[in-house]
């Protein structure tokens, strides 16, 4: 099967690697045709080249590996390697999350697939999962930490003490995190990830209501907080179905020691879902990272030339966002006086404390949807505050 | 698809009702067409029959699940029914270890496929993950906790403090363990799933070398021992390879708590393997109950009525069994005096104490196949005494 790569940075090179290593009989049966970069770049492989329409056009060309991330002209690039009959895998999380369904039916239009394992939870075969266990169940809950760099940041300032802007600095260095880091410490590529996930879980279009909160805000002394009640802090996503209806969220959320979340280190993710008969099924791995990430792109590539026979994606549910679905009480950090809160909240607020020299206010069980609106009023006067979800354990021991 | 469970008891009655419910279009191409039961349980359902043989001949059944567990008649069963031309799911892994290799040859013989998800891990598609992982990746290490009974008693005895008689017996009253428990606590069912996933994940036949110490003499004291360290014992089975060489082993390790392992809470898996360019991949579920288990084998009957293509079982590696590739240091409870375990262990202790109104001894890292055999002398002279691996995060700390 001859494959065509877009993007040859660190996971599209990554694919190459794999692809050109040949270390095994079944990558054997998968050749290298092109990859499409930048002028200025073409020097550095003899496959390179810079030209779009001379990949499309070419008919021994099979599929079109997709690693340029954002949208355009990934999105037009992919619906052309559609059109043209083409199969596409792609580790795109933003270009996918917002065009699943547009893709879906391109590639049925021409008989095609589009494969995306990479694009949430790098390495782990969790969209691949979530397929397999739908063929007998029904998925009514998933939830993960599938933002590798928040991770990161978070197990680091609890491990070594050190503040946010440390971490981040050193994640910088390291290569966990981009200059501009704002998709993955404000939410939004786990966001991403959550649309993708629970449309593949839930057989429907990726959600559009989902109160998002990140960890831009935290501070050591939350860490130091939540350490002292020994839980840890992660940034979950979550989505919950029930009938016709779906309740999702992104929050940084407190898990006791001891307890599989909070033992998630450095940037590997883990995703979790539930089903009828399965139960708890859970999934740990690199998150992201050249090598894992290129591991799904090629299984995916494998799939596809080895016609194993791939469920039909189906987003035939039309589920209604119901905020009642998720609740949970929360931990507040900020300056505003109990009295503030107590009226933002309806009255919602349980204790407040002085601790590691912040006020942290604890609520009752609210709508987190609820929550996360009154949360946004909250930082209009403080734009510093910070807030932490008590996981389902943490509520029962309340 | 037409499908015959041989025997009822919990799993088999599980698949049986995931194919009667038909939740899902998938399952719905299944069809019971026999259960084999003993005459006296015939009344129960009416396709119950006590003849092999007529399910044997019928040209209809496409497949035969083997839910009997045991050595006999389920060997005899198995290869009749592979040799009539029916596919065998089998859950199994007493006589899948033991015979993994005949079963495939006569599959083979007879164009049809052997399938087995459920012998290891039960409802974690763990199998499945290590054939999917080496389609790209040489797989180099395996461990886990795959033996839900040991880690309930695990898990209990640390939770609530109560010896391993009282935890036993309640697990005893709850279902979760047999009568007769020692194939669970003295290692034998964990030595067959690790004999069953190495042959999967290293291409080679069941291991025949596999040092085996199980928790049948663990004490309140060396949970309460290993709490003070921070740490939790698990009963681990590990498999590593090297080139042409491998070492295996069951043990009691030492987790720091923090750490994944040491995590499993209950009856819960927990599946790990690391691959070339994967890395780290784990899987955690029930390793056993009737739907998690029957799951797994309602997944290889749709691989099979799917025609899904299933990578050839391959055996052909002779690897050599190198004790030397794994080691670690431990602690031993034991009556015996520091000058007789010296001897025994050849000068590797590191040091003694008097704790929890025992003596524990601490070695220096040693070969675990060395320690085991040193442990039976041991054991002669104190059949009580009890050992305990490092796991490795814990040798680089100490």
């Amino acid at each position: 099967m001859k494959v065509a790569i877009l993007g040859y940075g660190t996971v599209g090179s990554g694919v190459g690697e794999i692809i050109e290593k040949k270390a095994s009989t079944d990558v054997k049966a998968l050749e290298l045709g092109y990859i499409l970069e930048r002028k200025e770049n073409l020097h550095k492989h003899p496959l390179m080249c810079d030209d779009i329409d001379r990949i499309l056009d070419d008919q021994d060309i099979d599929v079109v590996v997709e690693t340029m991330g954002g949208i355009e002209p990934a999105h037009t690039y992919i619906l052309q390697a559609l059109s043209a009959g083409k199969h596409v895998v792609s580790a795109n999380k933003a270009v996918i999350a917002q065009y699943e369904k547009e893709f879906h039916a391109c590639a049925k239009a021409h008989g095609v697939k589009l494969l995306y394992e990479a694009s949430c939870g790098g390495g782990i075969p969790w969209l691949h999962q979530l397929q397999s266990v739908k063929r007998i169940d029904s998925i009514d809950e998933i939830h993960g930490i599938l933002n590798g760099t928040s991770n990161y940041i978070l197990d680091h300032m609890s491990k070594e003490g050190t503040s946010f802007q440390e971490v981040l600095q050193n994640a910088q260095d390291l290569g966990y995190a981009e200059a501009d880091p704002s998709a993955d410490i404000d939410g939004d590529d786990i966001r991403n990830k959550l649309k993708i996930s629970a449309s593949v879980a839930f057989d429907c279009a990726p959600f559009q209501e989902i109160p998002t909160f990140g960890i831009r805000n935290i501070r050591k002394e939350d860490i130091a907080y939540a350490k002292a009640q020994h839980r840890n802090i992660k940034l979950i996503a979550t989505a919950k179905r029930s009938g016709d209806y779906y309740g999702a969220v992104i929050e940084p959320t407190l898990y006791e020691e001891g307890l599989m979340e909070a033992s998630v280190a450095d940037n590997f993710n883990l995703a979790c879902l539930h089903g009828t008969t399965i139960g708890d099924l859970r999934f740990f791995g690199q998150g992201a990272g050249k090598l894992p990430t290129a591991h799904a792109i090629v299984q995916d590539l494998l799939d596809l030339a080895q016609e194993v026979k791939l469920p039909e994606p189906s987003m035939h549910e039309s589920l209604i966002y119901h905020p009642e679905l998720l609740t949970s009480s929360y931990y507040i950090r900020s300056v505003l006086n109990d009295k503030e809160i107590q009226e933002i909240l309806h009255g919602a607020i349980v204790h407040s404390e002085e601790a590691q020299g912040c006020r942290y206010t604890r609520t009752k069980p609210l709508e987190k949807a609820f929550l996360h609106k009154q949360m946004e009023r909250i930082l209009k006067k403080d734009p510093q505050a910070f807030m932490m979800a008590l996981d389902q354990t943490g509520e029962e021991q309340a």
